[in-house]
Formats: C-alpha cells, sequence, structure tokens
C-alpha cells in the first residue's frame, strides 16, 4: 500500500476538503491502544493514522495491520527510526538493526513513511559534527533495505531545544541537505510545525524540498514551555504558529498526502479521546 | 572610548592571554548593583564588564560610568536595546525613543556596543513576517542615531525556543544578513554561544561575518531546561556545547575583542559572587 500522495501523485485524484487529509498521529492520544485509536478513528470519521512502534509492539505487528486494514484505515506514517549515535559501536549496531526492524515493520502496516528521530551528541562527546556524521553514514547502511521494502526514510527536523539530547538535525534545510544525498525514493524529510516554523528560511526550503517531502505533521507552539519541554505542544490554532502559509507551501512544494496531528500534551492525554478526535476535526480546518 | 577590539585593530596590541579578554557580563551576577560589580571585577582581576539598563539606571548613569572609569574597566557591551515589535504604533515609537535613550547611554558608559534583543510575535499576530519587518524598520531609523554616538547596534541571534515571545531572529545568518543591510559602523551581530551553537551553518555563518561580530558571549547548553527557561544556562563547560571550534572561527572572522561572560541561572544569582568570579576565571580558558 502507497501513501494517498502516491496514489493521488499517480491516479489525478484530489482529495476534496481539509478533513479528507487529517490523519491522527497516535502520540496524541498516547493512553491509546492500536485498537482503541483505530476505532477512535472510525467513530470520528478520520480517514488515517500515523502509529508508533511501541503501541504496535503491544498489539503485536500483525494484529495492528490487521486492526487498520479492517477498519479501512490509511497509516501516513510508522513513528519512529533513527536513534543513531550511541557512543558505543555495538550499541550504534543495534540501533541500526532496530531500525532495518522499524522499516519491516512500516511495510507490515501498509505504510511507505518510517519518521526517523536522528539522535542527539554522541554521549560524553560535545563534537555535534561527529553526531551529523554517524547519522549520514546509518541512513546509508539503512537506504538498499528501504528500497527493498519500499518505504521512504522520513528525516525529521527538531527542534534546535532537542539539539542535545534527540535530534542533531534543527533544520528542515539540514534534513533536506541530507536526504539529498541519497536516491528519492529512499529518502525523504519531514515538515513539522512544531520543530520547525521560526525558521526564517523555511518556506524557501519547503519549496526547494519539493517531493522530498514525504510527512506533514501539525500542532502549535504554546507557551510558557512546560518542565518537560517534550509536552508542550497545542491544538493547532491555540498557539503562535501561522499555518496557513506553511501549508500552502508544503500544498505548493507537491506534497498532498495525509496531515499529521501530533500533540505531545499531558493535559490532551488525559482529556477523553472523544473529545480530543471531536476538537481535531474542529481544529484541523484552520491549518489551511 | 572604543571596545578593546577597535583599539586591536588601530594599534596592532595583540592579548596575550585568554583571561585578559574575559568580560563579566552583569546578568551573571544579577543581584549586584554596577559598584558592586565593578569592585568584584577589580578583586578578581577581570578587565572587561558588560553592563545591564536596568541596574545602570539604578546606579545613575553618571555614576555608573564614573565607577567603572575610576577602576579602569573597559565597558564590552550594554545589553540592551531592542523590542520593537510592540502592536501599538504608540508603543513601538516609544520603543524607538527608549532604543535612542540606550544608545546615548551606551556612548556615555564609554562602550560602543548596544546588544539589541529584538523583539518576539507581534502580540495578536502570528505573521513572523511582518515581525521581522518592524525590526528592520526600527533598526534603519536608529542607525543615524547610532553613528551620531558611535554605537554600533549589536543583533543577536535568540534561541529558537524564545521566537515566539523575545526574538524572531533565531539564527545568526538571519542576524548577519539583516545586519548587512546597514553600514557595518552602524550594525553588527552578536555570537552568543548558548542561542547559537546547534546551527548546522554556525562556523561558515561566523566566517562569513567577519567584522560584523561586535560581540561574542559564552556560556553553556544544560540540561534539563528549567521551568523558566530563560535561566537555563550554565558555566563554560558545564554543558553540551564545543565552544574551541567556535571560538576559534570567531577569531579567524577577526574578532578579538573581549568575551563576556553571561549566564541566567538562578542558582548562580544565589552563589556568592565571589565565588562565581573565581569560578569565572577557572572556567573561562575552556572556551579556547
Amino acid at each position: 500500500m502507497h501513501s494517498l500522495a502516491s496514489y493521488e501523485r499517480t491516479r489525478g485524484v484530489a482529495m476534496t476538503s481539509a478533513l479528507d487529509r487529517l490523519s491522527l498521529n497516535q502520540a496524541t492520544v498516547n493512553k491509546l491502544t492500536v485498537a482503541e485509536a483505530v476505532d477512535l478513528c472510525v467513530r470520528h470519521d478520520i480517514p488515517a493514522i500515523g502509529l508508533w512502534r511501541e503501541h504496535v509492539a503491544d498489539a503485536g505487528l500483525e494484529s495492528a495491520a490487521a486492526a487498520v486494514r479492517a477498519a479501512g484505515l490509511h497509516v501516513s506514517s510508522l513513528c519512529r527510526g533513527g536513534f543513531f549515535t550511541p557512543a558505543d559501536p555495538a550499541a550504534r549496531k543495534a540501533a541500526l538493526e532496530d531500525n532495518k526492524a522499524a522499516i519491516a515493520e512500516a511495510a507490515a502496516l501498509g505504510t511507505d513513511t518510517l519518521v526517523l528521530v536522528s539522535g542527539g551528541l554522541v554521549p560524553g562527546n560535545r563534537d555535534i559534527a561527529l553526531a551529523r556524521r554517524l547519522i549520514a553514514d546509518a541512513i546509508a547502511d539503512l537506504v538498499p533495505v528501504a528500497q527493498a521494502h519500499g518505504v521512504r526514510l522520513a528525516i525529521e527536523a527538531l527542534h534546535p531545544m532537542f539539539a542535545a539530547d534527540r535530534c542533531v538535525i534543527t533544520r528542515l534545510g539540514e534534513a533536506l541537505d541530507l536526504a539529498l544525498t541519497f536516491p528519492a525514493d529512499a529518502v525523504g524529510v519531514v515538515v513539522d510545525t512544531y520543530h520547525v516554523w521560526w525558521d526564517a528560511a523555511l518556506l524557501a526550503d519547503i519549496a526547494r524540498a519539493g517531493e522530498r517531502i514525504v510527512s506533514y505533521q501539525v500542532c502549535d507552539w504554546i507557551l510558557p514551555l512546560p518542565a518537560n519541554t517534550l509536552l508542550g505542544r497545542g491544538h493547532v490554532g491555540d498557539g503562535h504558529i501561522d499555518f496557513p502559509p506553511i501549508t500552502a507551501a508544503v500544498a505548493a512544494a507537491g506534497y498532498a498526502g495525509y496531515i499529521e496531528v501530533e500533540i505531545f500534551n499531558e493535559a490532551i492525554w488525559n482529556t477523553p479521546a472523544d473529545e480530543t478526535a471531536k476538537k481535531l476535526r474542529t481544529t484541523f480546518p484552520q491549518a489551511f
């Protein structure tokens, strides 16, 4: 199965309304199992889902794949591979093997997109260029595996506040420059508004990315940041991000696939999932 | 009085040791008055100080200027002007007038460098390009005033986590592109390791900045971020930043002036200032 973007490119079919492009990233309803998240999408007419490996493992790969297939849901991406920068060579080798497994899981789940959070500084080493080289080398090793499975590795730039501990790739332009060193059928980039909205070069980099954009994720930048900075994201419209110009640029670059709403937020996790799903359907059109 | 950088360029005098270039930014000992901070520098053989307007106002401008002069201290910069992005035109006009006053204060204090924190999104408006245009317009208005006083406006890129509420200029390259639209005797850039260390283009942008670098500030990126993200900075060597390549790039670009240690950190503010000064003298050489 391929993403709707490739389907559309092949068949010339256009989607008719914003909500037809909504995908629920499972992180938004992090307390739900795969089966529960799938049911939620069905109940609220959400046509696609972005799955997380931990939840898929809890459900069992075949069972998770069967659940989304039976529901007729598209799987817009699998989150996530990456974390290529352990200090210990054996740990780096293990990370590589784990990423190969993730590629196979993505294919089994019917998605052609595996999101990569590439990793922070090598522990005990402040050389950020070294971390970047390890990431490039790891992706190079994964390219043939990705191609064999028909899965694209989607390099995600994370907000610079996560550079030390999660991802040294901090700008869309940087992710793109790395992706461009590999074949387009194997490596692309994610545009996640939360991580890149502040960048003066964003719109130019989106235009430059073109078909390399394989995933578009939205959520809002809200203040103040919480103590756990991983969980500070908001619903579209609740924060400071100007979505329409970014969404328009992504569309102009040729991306016509699903748009995942991915919100890490403790308060939203503690909200009944049906309320969250309703809110997504209300707020999502504001991203256009 | 001009900065040591200009003095050195004029006279061909080179400083002999790292500690000769140390400047105490007053924010590092935020609970001290100007007189107390000046005495601290004298006691610990710190040759320069970066002053803050609030503290200068508390001391009285003439009294503060007399204190640093009597102590034989160089004033490496005045912090800070900026905040050009209020929604209300009258408030923007008031910000401009306040910045003109800051330029005059810098000159009176014997420094040729006024650091600018340019301002976040216009309140109630998510258009980040609008905020950037207001900043460019404000700096254009200030250029003749800066030139008349022999003061350079030092545009500081702040970490993107402050883009919404403090400064939409988030990368050294962006600050530089803006500075380059104005005369070099009036507008330059600050390189502050805390804000820009994560940027893959950093070393290239430093090289490109050349003589536009008018201030170099150091402190370290430590984790976890505190609840108040403004106060999460660490002593050089306590965190994740690889200083020597950055310091070498700044030197290669031609900057030979003082290097300010500017650490916003509640725990450090609560440490006896003499301990902090001793620690600065111990840690500062690790930036080279």
